[in-house]
């Protein structure tokens, strides 16, 4: 295998997999002066995921919410970027095997993040919908398109209504918003692009296996957004498990079915896999198990970072929770922790600092718990506007969401309704 | 064959096959009270196809030049839109046949243009990248990113040259603006983006069949355009075809060659076909010929408008240009004769108005031919901004070009070089 032509230099080599937020904000803060830092990913750009859910009811565009890597290190010095997805790790031998060539590291760090979790399910892995990239919600929202266009001219009125009959599966924060964005189209723009279809046709099932939507968020939060989902007709189910996908139906553990060609599958995520990773490093959902500097066992130069990491405290005996502000402040503290490696100095532990969680379901309608703080409605709603909105990379992105959520507020449109379909050829 | 399922009404039914700018034209002015109007075409939005090259070279979004048919129509009473490909039309039974089903008509109209005519070289077909749509012109910027980072790592120096040499094919309107924007990628972009590339190994080559570029515009134009790109290190080849494609490198007329794997291929379009056309019909590359009213020889209620049909006068022997100002002036004409048809009253012959030609190259650099004006430069660029901005559909994407448009101008960046692949599942 070829090697991946990045020049050696005096300077330690940093390899990150990863650009998602934890790998961002490494990079963003390892010093260029001290590491080349090369960072691979296998797509060309950062997506930000807590807006996918808008890409998919097409209420924003993916350009608007990703950021092209070359672009946000064009000024860093010693910073390299290659597109691959990386399939091995060779951590005897300090280097990485992609499709491109191999590549030889210093310190290696892990923020691949996690995949969608079919639970070994190969109907539903074939059938559903997932939304952990921007490719993905854009499938989604070609195929939500499509199929209303194929249900005007259906003859068969049990196919028409598998057409528009809408399941997610899944009641966690993506679970709530998606459907939350459904059933605003369903309601303000269904009836004006397709008159000739009933708007009571089209149905948003939103099915949870725990009791309560919103689980790891407080009860009041969960109890808000039942009601607001119920307000909005959305048909919510709990303590009922997908079991399986045959014959163009959902199968429910209860027996019962919902004939669907919309299948929305957002119920749980597992570590991305690498060869070369030993099993006594793998924990639950396949995390890779970290001490409190995000060291793996026995390896003084490999780190996992953000959601693909397991780091317990006594305040978290299963792990932190798998989200953004875990994985940036994994990241920043990594940054300063190799650092003080080169320099021979003491590490910092990792101490996750929870500012509180967010979100939303539509217009005016959101959820918020911070700290002991609850919020809900219009207060909550702008507080997930402007959180949001501030943590998007790049300033044309800011302006673009910042127009696109306007319009999209003043005019009830969410107004990027294409089908487009494109892959680069040769790939 | 199913029915597609629009309900018959006491209006005469007016099919439209196709929403570009003839067939949106006619939909827009066609009187709701009088005519139950459909609207068929294989995507759900209308493209504003001079633009398509800026989505190609990563300037602007696809959402920007596009607008769907359902939001544009959603206010006009007796409309209704269906997204399928026409594959035969029964004339003398007054129907067409689609993949949904058949459809009747009272009146035909044959709007559906003209797509890229590879002239039976299939080497060619399957290796070009046209740009006809908006889907083909995300193709092209996905396969340009693509291969820039493939050509990073090419061990092969031969490979690697061909990863980085760009072959545009055809020096009209198209072409001459895609080597435009390609040069401004090429000199202000790839440095930032790729510091490991030095950017005199990108080449650009620009291959015209006949002595001039844009040869529909005047002989000043032509220059001015040649001494633009020359200076923009566009290496222009005029007076020579391209005849083959084999083993990776595109194959001339002169007997030499070009290894590339970005063939862009602006050469020519042809008319699209269906089945059921009388062959008597037909003209030069499959257009439509038509009378002074845009009738088809021998059917009163068989029209054809926009670059598809071939509709002749003393000043244009040869049909008139395929470029949008016909189109939409063949389709708010019709709309005014189909009322006459019904009416009983005299129809109107159609007379070209023609407003001019314009081109651009790049950042204050185009050519506009306004009647005896001849303009180039910053003034022709103004013109030319202008004359764009007015004619994309939609307050929301006006606004979305200018801001990308001010954005690209200030920042020389082209911001939008994302590799997105998605179609929708079932499709």
């Amino acid at each position: 295998m070829d090697t991946i032509k990045i020049p050696r230099t005096s300077q330690k080599r940093v390899v990150i997999i990863g650009g998602g937020f934890a790998g961002l904000a490494l990079a963003d803060k390892l010093c260029g002066d001290h590491f080349q830092v090369v960072l691979v990913d296998r797509h060309n750009y950062h997506q930000f995921q807590p807006l996918l859910y808008q890409v998919a009811s097409a209420g924003l565009e993916p350009s608007s919410i990703s950021f092209p890597f070359r672009k946000n290190f064009s000024k860093k010095r010693n910073f390299y970027f290659r597109m691959a997805a990386v399939t091995r790790i060779v951590s005897d031998q300090n280097y990485i095997e992609t499709p491109i060539g191999t590549l030889s590291y210093d310190y290696l760090v892990i923020a691949a993040g996690t995949t969608t979790n079919f639970f070994g399910n190969e109907n539903i892995r074939k059938a559903a919908l997932p939304m952990k990239s921007v490719e993905e919600a854009l499938t989604l929202r070609n195929t939500l398109l499509y199929n209303l266009e194929r249900a005007l001219d259906c003859t068969d009125a049990d196919q028409k209504q598998a057409l528009l009959n809408i399941v997610i599966v899944g009641g966690g924060a993506t679970g709530v918003e998606i459907a939350g964005a459904l059933s605003e189209m369903k309601r303000y723009i269904i009836p004006k692009d397709y008159p000739d279809l009933a708007d009571h046709e089209v149905n948003i099932y939103l099915i949870e296996g725990s009791s309560r939507l919103l689980n790891v968020m407080s009860e009041e939060a969960s109890a808000h957004v039942y009601k607001f989902l119920t307000e909005m007709e959305v048909n919510i189910i709990t303590e009922i498990h997908v079991t399986d996908y045959v014959d163009g139906k959902v199968i429910m553990s209860d027996g019962q079915t919902i004939a669907t060609n919309t299948l929305i599958w957002v119920s749980g995520v597992t570590a991305e896999r690498f060869g070369g990773i030993a099993d006594d490093c793998l924990a639950r959902a396949g995390r890779l198990v970290v001490n409190e500097f995000n060291q793996l066992k026995g390896h003084s130069n490999l780190f996992a970072i953000g959601d693909i990491c397991m780091q317990t405290e006594p305040d978290f005996p299963n792990g932190y929770p798998q989200v953004a502000p875990v994985a940036i402040q994994q990241g920043e503290l990594l940054a300063k922790n190799l650092m003080q490696v080169e320099k021979g100095g003491a590490l910092t532990p990792f101490k996750y600092k929870d500012k509180g969680s967010l979100a939303t379901v539509g217009r005016n309608k959101a959820v918020a718990d911070i700290k002991k703080i609850k919020l809900q409605g219009f207060v909550a709603w702008a507080v997930w506007l402007l959180v949001h909105l501030r943590s998007i990379l790049g300033v044309k992105n800011k302006l673009m969401v910042l127009i696109n959520w306007i319009w999209n507020y003043v005019m009830y449109d969410q107004s990027l309704r294409f089908i487009f379909r494109s892959r680069p050829k040769g790939d």
